[in-house]
């Protein structure tokens, strides 16, 4: 039997190659006579870059950039010099996990250091760069990248003239993890904004913020960023890199299971389990354990889902996953529960073994039990 | 596929029977092709008598008898005319669920209500006396219900001459859930008191009680009720009743699968699936998902232990448990948790039976995945 390993990270508590990791030990625990293939995946979230680089063979360069309120810092990115692709991860230059909970500020936040850290994938020469948006601090429509590629503002416009010329010859793609467009209650501001620390009046200043900047690059460019799907990613950076650089908004986990060859791995697979902190209807909208559950279903091959939170009635959820178990061990609070994350997965996946062990074992004392 | 649906209660939460039909509503939710037979199970814990009373077709009868406190009420026992045999609930008289949080209190609380069940008996013409203790409010060492049949109490020692004459010929059965001792740091004043509202100050005059009553009770009859394993049972009331009316103390679950014809259910069962509030290594003291465990291995049948709370390591649980699952769906506190047992045993039944038809179904499908 050979079962493949794909979980998501399980957020603020294990990434995506500890959960794989916690999932095989288990099974090793268990009764089940199995090979298993860790193959930990990413939706755009942060962490995502890392998984790419792993899987791409790619090598880790370093560079100096600018953190959300322009302090200088070194951060890392990917480069796989066969296919002269650079993999950026947004929040190595400006993530949350950058800065103090105090420091929490999205109406001085900006992504300056992503830009810093384009720059730096240009100086490589690379022709295509991937960037995974997760796990940012700003909802600055991505100006501060804009800025530090060239780009200037201004209150009525938008000025591309000191634009760095070797992205006419650059493809830009964005991993979007959410769905959620620029602007409204569905927005950047609205949705992704009090996440960042923005109080009620933050955010109505920086919808306000959002929508000038739009209205400003529609001016300029003729592109309307207001209505494209998943613009609303990294606190609008999708959308303004779409706007003013043609990047591409692709689904995450979709693109990520095709560049990492998903699918061969599928080919040989017997039963994939996969997981995340939360497995919900949200998930249905493209997060990475649906893009895994889809692209399984697809090859005729069972999803197990294990998550640390499940909602009581699944069955929206059931047309993906053939299983769907809860990890939590013990009635404590969220706060103490992440803690045991990678224990929790480790023997809810024993257990898992032990009853696919049940299933088969039984078949050779006694014969088929239907 | 058989299975034997056989759960204690989950305390403050969902009784045996209602956990059973919890579980097999799961698993007929799921694409399991199976049959289901519900056996819910008790160890002496409170609701053990209802479930004996279903289980061997006795009638409902109902008795006057005095709550905790001495005020009237009546109470309900059963009793089957076929062996004679009369069942009695200790809670249903003297159980805490009759009190409020704030009228709990050990010093005074008295056992007295389920000696007034047992005369009830008698009068019925019982000549087998089942008494579960589960749930007791009392830790009178069973002087209230001794006192009931008719035994005098003074300072210095017992007078037994006015008990009740018919209960020479009466087989007394007590269903002990736990192997505590009366006295000492195991005892029934240390680890129960507390749980029954007793002070550190009021758990000390508890023993001294305890002690006391032992003492002369030796005097009287020359047995020492300190030694017997179990006589901790409800408040020390099996050590009194063992010491006074030479009840037998049995160990609740064995007792019970023997009764009800467990092994016979075992016989033509392809599975087991058991559970309990919490299964930890308390529970191989002799719980009831451990005496269920123990009946299904020894018929070469796999056990699988759903609890609301498990242990981290489970290493010498695995020796009975085939699989052993927790039913919590989500990070919530204990005190929320517990309100959707019945919803929790059901999602995850569920995805057990999807767990189990996912190994059968694949080799229909594939041949074997071994």
């Amino acid at each position: 039997m050979n079962i493949l390993i794909a979980p998501n990270a399980f957020k603020n508590s294990l990434p995506a190659d500890g959960a794989a990791t916690a999932i095989l030990l288990g099974l090793q625990q268990s009764r089940l006579h199995f090979t298993g293939e860790c193959f930990p995946v990413g939706d755009g979230g942060d962490g995502t870059g890392d998984l790419l680089i792993k899987k791409l063979g790619g090598v880790v360069l370093e560079a100096p950039v600018r953190d959300p309120f322009g302090r200088e810092r070194q951060a890392t990115f990917g480069f796989i010099p066969a296919s002269e692709t650079a993999i950026i991860e947004m929040a190595n230059a400006s993530g949350i996990r950058l800065l103090k909970k105090t420091e929490l500020d999205p109406l001085r936040a900006l992504s300056t250091g992503t830009g810093d850290l384009i720059r730096a994938a240009l100086d490589q020469n690379a022709r295509h760069i991937i960037i995974g948006m997760g796990g940012s601090a700003t909802v600055d429509g991505g100006a501060g990248i804009l800025t530090a590629l060239g780009v200037r503002f201004t209150d009525e416009a938008i000025d591309t003239s000191g634009l760095d010329p070797r992205l006419a010859a650059t493809e830009l793609t964005i991993l979007c993890d959410v769905d959620n467009p620029l602007l409204g209650p569905r927005g950047a501001a609205a949705v992704f904004g009090p996440q960042k620390g923005a109080s009620p009046h933050a955010v109505q200043q920086l919808e306000a913020n959002l929508q000038r900047l739009a209205d400003n690059i529609y001016k300029t460019t003729g592109k309307d960023i207001t209505t494209i799907p998943s613009g609303g990613t990294a606190g609008g950076a999708a959308a303004g890199l779409y706007g003013v650089l043609n990047a591409s908004l692709v689904n995450g986990i979709e693109y990520f299971l095709q560049l990492t060859g998903f699918d061969d791995a599928l080919q040989h697979s017997d039963l994939v389990i996969t997981g995340e902190g939360s497995i919900d209807e949200q998930t249905l909208r493209g997060k990475a354990p649906f893009g895994v559950a889809l692209h399984a279903k697809h090859a005729g091959i069972p999803v197990i889902g294990l998550a640390g939170k499940l909602p009581q009635n699944t069955t929206r959820l059931d047309d993906y996953f053939d299983v769907l178990l809860s990890i939590s061990r013990r009635l404590v609070p969220p706060a103490e529960a992440i803690k045991h994350t990678a224990a929790n997965l480790t023997a809810t996946s024993r257990a898992l073994g032990n009853l696919l062990a049940l299933g088969l074992v039984r078949l050779d004392q006694r014969g088929p039990l239907l």
